[in-house]
């Protein structure tokens, strides 16, 4: 058994412009970022090309802490896809610096099923993470600079909601005083860092269609208030420019590649919780204008990822995903069966048969949206055949076709029946899709269609400060924004501890803030991680780096 | 008449393969980053080809606050040593980002001897300086988690000398208190941010040999004290494996080009004042490798750039440099001679009389170290021709050539006098380059010597808190370490009040701060900035970017 980054070593890349040679892209329109690496103009979009391209999402059932292997699920998908002559690019998120050094690790696939050159998309790949931190952290400078010197906004310092971020695993950053040491040092007051990808600079980023697009929503940004209760824009600094600059590179989407050498396009990495948990518009639209087939992700399970996906991405963008893969695991049945944490490794066909209704309720959510789903059961060596076949019969009854996917194990071979699975959809049942709401609703209506036919709630509760922020909302004239979903991936309730598929329960909404930049009202359901901690034994204490560079120990 | 920027973007650049091929560097040991900027693999450090080169160096006069322009006279003698026929590399600092949106603007020269692609160089260039940033606060997120989670290290936390970084002015971060929120949320603790030039990291990176070499100075940093008083080093947090993988990219040397398409080196950026103020010794290391000739230059005026540069630099890299380029102005000479600020750009030979008492200091010190300069008179529109004769004349009397350097304004062809005049100093003045102390003598007496000799001073004093640290430094066995004046760069003395050449003064060592991985011992002789704010109107606000990417309002 090797370890992720053993294999991504032993493996040989093809320089990248022979993988954007597959892609029909001329060497000359790369910008490289050594061998490996490479920058896409945004004028290699071609909207009639994105049309007729096929766009597969890969989503999956409400996941257990170590997650179901979404990323890993689209790699493999995409190798299967290339080795049954389909020309597919698999179009990801990039992974955060910060988690790579706690207790996640790298984010680049598992496996047989990984995209390459690993150790680069870990760590700092071409730059656009940091790109977004500095973005991000001009608009705080200047913010807390226009407060020292002319204070020409008549902003009240105590009403910033503009944070600054930095990608890194860092605790003592959450709640912090600024502006201390006297006159010349500040205006003393409270703040806090986010991990970069919670930034807001990151989930617009991820919406913008282009350069003047990403210049007008960073502009649009609300970074505070008056004190008479105006709001400041990041226009109102003159901001938008110099943030634009500082993310010009950024907008490009990268290429690189797969274990089995087939395209792979990887491009922004917002987070899951408070925006969409999914890449870039740009980059779905550049893998669709060169390909045939795009895989693609978004963050936790469907009722968060694929719903966002729907009705944020898909909205604004015009994109009409043709097929869904709902991945499974058996472990992640068990769970949702009744399995306690010491159990979930141990085979039991009754929790698997009693956790299936988790998956049904995500089936059906899918099917709300037009959209035809393929189960994809993520192979582990403690499965067994009977509970496969469990998976397999549920699904048969609901007419879903259910595919082991073994790609962790043996790369694209082991996903051509998933292939198979989602070129029959895509040819043979074909989707409409529409958005479970019309942007245009009001707020409430919005949020409770999303808790009612999504979550299964029967009602919504607002805290007395969602009330307030929904007055706010309204007299900022921002109802017509998508919902962007803050809530617990562990269920479908407002409720980690509600496994399967809960009923008979009410969503509360805590409060509602607004990213006004990316056009998201983003209703909060509990406390949202925004910076995570390292753990007691951090992952970079065993990492290792020789005289040549070669890493080890990083996963 | 055109800006930077304009004259930068109307150049048309050669492919960086082209200017590698001048170098005979093959295209294939590049890593590109885009079309115009490369990697240079650290095999290619050939220490034989090292010995033959001809290392020169750009200092200045004790400097105006607008500066002297070293980094334009570097990149112009660059041009006109190659126009003359003499392969040549100019090797410089890359520039921070944070000024680029203060008063400064960037640093990648001017007018006609500027390098480029300008924009890229001083925005996010190869990602060299978030890099540093990263592993500065990696370390920085180990240390308080360490305090946190197990706190095995028995870290007082109100010992903690490491500081985080951030490369933006943000004076609001100067002075922080984090792990506020609770006990989920980190230990209590008086902190604040430096920008990204003053991490310690970035010093290491500028001396280190290769990468065992520099992951032994990261594992060497001192972070603080236990509770008895015991020093604790990044290695004791296994941090120094981490830390280098972050920095894996960041030590090979980037290569641009010059508006005249010769080669340039541009690689690291530690401060000037706590720090070394110079490229990194592998940067140095490759132009001289790589050609005939190397122009490099060191921050602030000779005192502080060239006496760190010859001292600290030369001394642990083994460089022998050959000439000495001293930049003057009309415009500092009639500083120095008693100009009041309005009177600075107005002709008047007697303040260049009576100023150049401050060239003739530095000349005289330059000489302490075996080392013959050239002074390069750079060229400003209303220095009249008598006060340019005044310097010439005086120069002469020392046995020194001056040389109008018109650089500016007319790139390598306004460099030719200047670049014989190097040439002949190189080939009939053969110097023997000796330091102005040895690294083992005791810690006062080399301080002694560099203010008595160097700075001219009468003596030196010692505040309580200097001695108590003098004490430590004993104690821990650094007595062996480099002596890293930080000094202010406006006066020889530590009073920037006392232009010209002051006499009868004595310094005043406030405190004497630790940098172990770098090897220094820096005295700190008044309050060091380490985080500049922005001014009240920042130069983001006039920057613009077009739909195509084009930038301008960068200067």
């Amino acid at each position: 058994m090797f370890t992720d980054i053993e294999i991504a070593q032993k493996n040989s890349m093809l320089p990248i412009k022979d993988i954007a040679h597959k892609l029909k892209v001329d060497e000359d329109d790369l910008e490289l970022f050594g061998k490996y690496k490479a920058k896409l103009p945004l004028d290699l979009i071609d909207e009639a090309k994105v049309k007729n391209s096929n766009l597969v999402l890969v989503t999956a059932l409400t996941p257990t802490p170590s997650g179901e292997g979404k990323t890993t699920v689209s790699i493999g998908l995409s190798e299967g896809l290339n080795r049954i002559g389909k020309l597919t690019t698999v179009v990801l998120r990039e992974p955060s610096l910060g988690p790579v050094f706690g207790i996640k690790g790298g984010a680049a696939g598992g496996g047989y099923s990984q995209v390459v050159p690993m150790e680069d998309i870990n760590l700092h790949f071409t730059g656009d993470f940091n790109a977004v931190e500095k973005a991000n952290n001009l608009l705080a400078a200047l913010i807390d600079n226009n407060l020292q010197c002319p204070c020409t906004l008549n902003l009240d310092p105590r009403t910033i909601l503009w944070k600054r971020v930095i990608d890194m695993n860092d605790r003592s950053l959450r709640n912090i005083i600024v502006g201390l040491g006297g006159s010349q040092n500040g205006i003393p007051r409270e703040d806090g860092f986010n991990i970069t990808p919670a930034s807001e600079v990151m989930a617009i980023l991820c919406m913008a269609t282009g350069l003047e697009d990403l210049k007008k929503r960073l502009g649009d940004i609300i970074v505070g208030f008056t004190f008479d209760k105006k709001p400041v824009f990041a226009r109102d600094l003159r901001a938008e420019d110099a943030m634009a600059i500082l993310l010009r590179d950024a907008i490009k989407p990268n290429l690189v590649q797969t274990l089995e050498k087939n395209p792979a396009i990887i491009h922004g990495g917002p987070f899951a919780n408070i925006a969409q948990g999914t890449n870039t518009i740009i980059a779905t639209k550049m893998g669709m204008s060169l390909s045939d087939y795009v895989v693609t992700e978004a963050g936790f399970g469907a009722d968060l990822g694929a719903e966002k996906f729907f009705d944020i991405k898909c909205v604004a963008s015009g994109l009409k995903p043709k097929a869904v893969v709902l991945v499974v695991t058996i472990k992640a049945l068990r769970h949702h069966g009744g399995a306690e944490p010491n159990q979930i490794n141990q085979p039991n066909t009754d929790f698997v048969k009693t956790g299936f209704v988790n998956v049904e309720k995500h089936i059906e959510n899918i099917r709300k949206f037009n959209v035809e789903p393929v189960v994809a059961i993520n192979a582990f060596s403690n499965d067994t055949s009977e509970e496969i076949e469990i998976v397999k019969h549920q699904c048969a009854q609901l007419d879903i076709q259910a595919v082991l996917f073994e790609g962790w194990a043996k790369g694209g071979k082991g996903a051509e029946d998933l292939a198979k699975a989602v070129i029959d959809v895509v040819e043979n049942k074909p989707s409409s899709f529409k958005p479970l709401y019309n942007w245009d609703m009001p707020v409430k209506e919005k949020i409770e269609k999303i808790a009612k036919e999504i979550y299964g709630a029967s009602g919504v509760d607002y805290d007395k400060k969602a009330k307030l922020n929904l007055n706010r909302i309204e007299k900022l004239g921002f109802q017509n924004f998508a919902i962007c979903m803050a809530k617990t991936q562990k269920s479908f309730s407002d409720n980690e501890s509600l496994r399967g598929r809960p009923r008979d329960f009410v969503i509360t909404v805590r409060e509602i803030e607004i990213a006004s930049g990316a056009k998201f009202i983003i209703p909060i359901l509990g406390v949202m991680m925004r910076m995570p901690g390292l753990p007691g034994q951090p992952a970079s204490e065993k990492m290792k780096i020789d005289r040549d560079g070669r890493i080890s120990g990083l996963s």
